[in-house]
């Protein structure tokens, strides 16, 4: 037997104006998640802990079975795997903006958010400091990350970005002894990023093309790789993950998960593709994680429409996906946490869960939905216990004692 | 918003025969109660774990979010915080009683039980022993606090008390090397209150009234200061509570909340002038607990028909409060723990909980008792993480990584 686990990032809401007082998964209609819920057990989940609101790369640690509280270590670390920057045990990784510095002033924190020719200026930014690499790569729009790498490296060192227009940026400083030397390599490599950024000939291109020069690094967010055990190690199985979001992969890809991004997230994309891949993966593997981030977007942007609509999209494909499915498969619908619309951002409400497969018992909940999941029979677990639990009703789990 | 918790100290029931093997919440009326988890969601609250039997100071401490099995150090300096004291992390508080002594010989551990002139014989027994301070103060009836406050104290001492008549006053015993100071300091303190007692004319204005001589110090359940994190430092915002009982309001102000000690516990106290207090605490602060004691006497008497009473009380109070509230109000009402009408004291069984506000999911629950709360959609619960969620539906919190 296998598992799929299908998390709908953001799906879980609170009353909302737009549905009456009604969550999105109350008001609208989605027989197949309802199917899913009838023909196994439902549940509730806090995904980190009751009251906690979850990021998305510290619900995804719980959802692994790790404890992000002993694990989590910051932004930056997930922000340079998610761009498929090979980060490793003892890196320092620091988030990065590309901004426009005019005198010594900086006049746009992110380079009038223009995306040209940062991947080859990013490219120019590989250099060593002393002993230390700083390794550089462009993410996304005016963003990227950095990776500190060498010896006696500690991530308590202050931001270099100041977080505010018309300032200059700031010398990072070191926030215990032992990371003076962290923070006077990642000072010494700010000086000369703007040495190479400014004479480099795509500065001279963006600016022919009336493009904000791209002429600093700012960094925020420093944060030490992980001590994680990779999945393997820890569940003695394969596994891997389908997903469209950058952030969601780094932490997949880090806790040694097999790990596909691709493209198209929200109503426009392909979800019966996503689905496929999922399958195809649980051919070689016996556990796949297939991420959803539609729900969460449109929460963020307080737009109930889309957001139903999402929710009648994933339905339709969750139909379609049952129908393909192995007999055998373990299948839970989750999220990773709520993201009401009316609260635009991620809160501790817990998620539903349903979780069907032979194995699973059936209870009696008709509806898939906050509330009636909530009378289901796995009552209110944590997320840290829910791969467990799926692990154990695949036989993938080890008695403990005799 | 803003968050209000209702303690409805030990309202909690067992199966009791005054009510045909119903609880008292299921035997009584109490609309506005089933209103407010109606309107919201219910569930049932362990206030400190499974089966684990709360004190009223155990069960404060766990509802403010804190980990009494972490910051607990004993009765004594909760004691000494109720009755007002100025305790300070690094003193030892004990609980204390007056009792008579005659030819060496406790006759009367309570002293008749008679408060006349204790105020001004506790007055008289702030001295020093050697360098450390030995500061008392009368509470009510027999009953005192002593805070032992200097360096190089420890709370790992024996009673004084033999917590028998006709016996005579033990010597503290120091129970690890490094309480040597602190018992020695207590036994010589016993000593000299008891010439300090004797000699003292209030004692002579007891003997000529007929009220036993109050003659002797006894000592009973040392606890170090415990170290807790101030409310507003804990949370970032500020909170009040007004309560009718003295150990509570220690607790409270421990915890750093403004706390109110009004008069008036029961059904004759005014309850609508406690509610009345706590909206108007609201108008400045975020978070208020409303501590009412009540069903918890009557439950300690075995007083059926007045624990019924007082929720309808509670009941009638709540309705009046809901309607004068703002709407952006989270309210919660619980209780600390239950006390069974059959077995008079504190028991374990999960307590009921109601969660109303705008940003709460409305569930099915029709009724606010132990059994139609616990198929509510909040689950079961622990008293720990009640606080989180309350100051996560009022928008108060972080979010755990992004």
């Amino acid at each position: 037997m296998k598992i799929l686990l299908v998390i709908c990032d953001g799906m879980g809401d609170r009353p909302s104006k737009h549905f009456k007082g009604k969550t999105a998964l109350q008001a609208t209609k989605h027989k197949n998640l309802d199917e899913l819920a009838k023909n196994g057990s439902a549940g509730i989940m806090d995904t980190i802990a009751p009251g906690i609101r979850p990021g998305s790369d510290t619900a995804h640690l719980a959802l692994l079975g790790h404890d992000p509280y002993k694990v989590y270590t910051g932004r930056g670390p997930f922000e340079a795997t998610g761009i498929g920057m090979d980060l490793r045990e003892g890196d320092v990784a620091v988030r990065c903006n590309f901004g426009t510095v005019k005198n010594g002033t900086i006049v746009d924190r992110r380079a009038g958010r223009e995306a040209f020719g940062l991947d080859e200026l990013g490219k120019a930014l590989n250099i060593k400091i002393g002993d230390t690499e700083m390794l550089f790569k462009h993410a996304v729009g005016h963003r990227g990350a950095l990776i500190i790498r060498g010896t006696g490296l500690s991530d308590k060192i202050g931001d270099t970005d100041p977080h505010e227009e018309g300032k200059q940026i700031k010398t990072s400083v070191a926030l215990e002894p032992e990371a003076k030397k962290t923070a006077e390599a990642l000072n010494e490599y700010i000086k000369k990023a703007q040495e190479i950024l400014s004479n480099h000939p795509m500065n001279k291109e963006r600016e022919k093309r009336g493009f904000p020069l791209a002429n600093a690094i700012l960094t925020r967010g420093p944060g030490l790789a992980p001590k994680i055990e990779k999945f393997e190690k820890k569940y003695g199985i394969k596994g891997g993950c389908v997903t469209a979001t950058g952030a969601i992969a780094g932490v997949m890809k880090y806790c040694g998960l097999d790990t596909k991004l691709v493209e198209g997230r929200g109503l426009a994309s392909d979800l019966d593709m996503k689905a496929g891949m999922a399958l195809d993966m649980l051919k070689e593997k016996d556990f796949c994680l297939l991420h959803i981030k539609g729900c969460d977007d449109y929460s963020h942007d307080g737009n109930a429409q889309a957001k139903a609509k999402m929710i009648v999209k994933i339905d339709a494909m969750i139909g379609r996906l049952v129908k393909k499915a192995p007999k055998d498969l373990i299948i839970a619908v989750t999220a990773d946490h709520s993201t009401p619309l009316e609260f635009k951002n991620h809160t501790s409400d817990p998620v539903p869960l349903a979780i069907c497969g032979q194995t699973m018992r059936r209870d009696n909940t008709k509806r898939y939905d906050e509330i009636e999941c909530a009378g289901g029979a796995i009552g209110r677990i944590k997320g840290q216990d829910l791969i467990k639990i799926l692990l154990d009703l695949a036989g993938k789990t080890q008695l403990f004692g005799a």
